[in-house]
């Protein structure tokens, strides 16, 4: 062999050796693509998997896993009939295994389970597609705190933050669900691409958007179920209130009333934004919750200060504003919720949507506040 | 049954639902946690597969898979022998698929394979431990290329980057490998961290470290092999000359000479590093390959510059450098490189170090050029 001949063999044993230590990609063959989205908006899945005998498809746009077939190459695939144009979670189920999907980065931030993500665009942009807009910028920061340690935050600023040195700007802080983290708001919830196409369209004013990690953790652990327990809650609030407000109020330039900052959040996080929000009306004139977490015989405690004067919160309060799906498992507990405000006469609006728990939905409700956040 | 139990059993079924659809998480039971270190620096990981016949550990400080042993609930697990403080990928191979760790949001950003990342912390902290030292802040932007339409870039600002609006700042640009993302140098390679904990120390100099997706996709698919193949280098070039730079210049405080530029890259990313480097001392005083990507027949196309002025290239360098590890495939192929380098008295550091194609080494290199990087 002259050198010649060894480089490339040298090279391609470092692509095997890749291949054979962390890849779940074949050798000697092409990369699997997975997945792909035809022109119908039908989606063909791919995984390289030889040895199994069974692999399903579990996609949020299907009721139940669908089988997938395996070729004389060991690639299990599956076409699926036209999907409705959105972002949803799936994996593939192999042998009983949930695994994400190896070819695709997009994936799930979550501490409970991983998904991946496949978009089907349009045939007009959605409100959360990537377009040639001018974009917000999304940073990864930490604050500290003495007890947690260093705290992840991701902030989005809207385009234009840094032309204008003199002009402030309204926050809305963004809380998400049980066992998602600091990302989960930008990677399945597209807050940002969002906020970008409404601002584009001067449908949504510019504002920024901090997306905290709402456990407590380590002194919460991750196990210990939803964010808006009890325990959390305490914790989390010492954390928001004495670290993180003090942190984006010295970091950006924000008006910093209470009608200039707003508070939303899906699932625990929602319960968490609804305790943060009605419970402070001097820090907030602006309260979502997408269906939130909660108890019914939490209700009296967690709505202690809006339910003492409802005069009072109805005279703070811009917008109180309750999204959840007909076939959200929580539904039954938040229309309960919803009856209580309305016997308190407690103004607020109710967005009814179909659909369940999910981040389809996430984005729908975002999409929809973002037009009514601070614009009266 | 009363609404007070109603509602717990409906919490509970969601919970179940979620569990069902989307988690590789046992039902009726505590989330698994995984990974945990040990004071003793034993590390445990744990899957629960009840279903799986063999479940082993691959993980990047062993050399070979590690068996796994279940116990009566389904849950397997190991507990390794102490693992030199670093950080390093790891994945289950779950009856011949390999998978990420489901319990563990740490995920390696990578389109070729998924694996998840364990960190096991030293005595005293590493160049790459977070730490409560002032934090820079990584911002995730787009800019927009006609041809490949919406362009990710993640950019690191060094603490202080917001608080004096008249300093200006060099910048190092710092390429990924094959397969990577524009976020792996961030979430593997701990590239902010590993400067905010020079800076503190006053190793580094505050600098601005551009990280972009150096593959150019869609034009050249993800599955076209090496990113420095001919043809995606020269489409990332018009790129990252038309796209990337004019976009870093215009939305930063840097100073913008050649002596303020540098480059850097990890494999295909290093290729890349190298060829845009040295072909354009206009841009660039350093240059700088990690287990730098090349072919022995492509040394002279992508040394032209370099090569046919080796005194104006020593004139204009002032630093390039080349680490790769006796451990590495590449390690042949980079030695006759260094080799040729030494022929045509083309002034190089060379930089040997233990160890493969790993980003253990990666962070290694960093950390170590980063010291040098503009100081002289």
């Amino acid at each position: 062999m002259n050198l010649k001949t060894v480089i490339p063999v040298a090279l391609s044993c470092f692509l095997m050796f890749v291949s054979t230590a962390l890849l779940s990609q074949p050798q000697n063959r092409a990369p699997i693509v997975s997945p792909t989205v035809g022109a119908d908006n039908k989606v063909t899945f791919r995984l390289y998997a030889p040895q199994a005998k069974e692999v399903k498809l579990s996609a949020q746009f299907e009721k139940a896993p669908l089988a997938m077939t395996k070729d004389s190459t060991g690639v299990w695939s599956l076409t699926t009939s036209p999907v409705t144009p959105d972002i949803y979670p799936y994996n593939f189920v192999v042998d009983g295994i949930q695994v994400a999907d190896p070819s695709n980065t997009n994936i799930f931030p979550n501490e409970g389970f991983q998904s991946s993500l496949v978009e089907i665009q349009g045939a007009t942009p959605l409100v959360h597609a990537i377009q040639n807009v001018p974009h917000g910028v999304v940073s990864y920061r930490y604050y500290y705190d003495q007890e947690l340690g260093s705290r992840p935050v991701v902030i989005y600023t809207p385009p234009g933050y840094d032309q204008d040195p003199s002009k402030k700007y309204p926050v809305l802080y963004l809380l998400h669900g049980t066992t998602d983290t600091e990302e989960t708001w930008t990677k399945v919830g597209r807050a940002n691409i969002i906020l970008d196409n409404l601002i584009a369209q001067k449908k949504a004013v510019p504002m920024i958007i901090v997306m905290p990690y709402g456990r407590a953790y380590p002194k919460i652990s991750k196990s210990s179920g939803s964010l808006r327990n009890w325990e959390n809650l305490q914790e989390f609030k010492k954390d928001f209130m004495n670290n993180l407000i003090p942190f984006v109020e010295r970091n950006y330039r924000v008006k910093g009333d209470n009608n200039s900052r707003a508070i939303a959040g899906f699932s625990g996080g929602g319960g968490t934004s609804l305790y943060f929000g009605l419970n402070n009306p001097n820090l907030f004139k602006w309260v979502v919750g997408f269906a939130p977490g909660m108890l019914k015989d939490e209700f009296s405690r967690n709505n202690a200060v809006a339910f003492a004067n409802p005069t009072a919160t109805n005279q703070n309060l811009k917008l109180f504003w309750i999204g959840v799906g007909k076939e959200d498992m929580l539904y039954p507990v938040i229309t309960d919720y919803l009856k209580v405000l309305d016997d308190k006469k407690i103004k607020h609006e109710k967005f009814i949507s179909g659909g369940g728990h999910t981040w389809m939905n996430c984005r729908l409700y975002l999409s929809t506040i973002a037009q009514k956040l601070f614009s009266y």
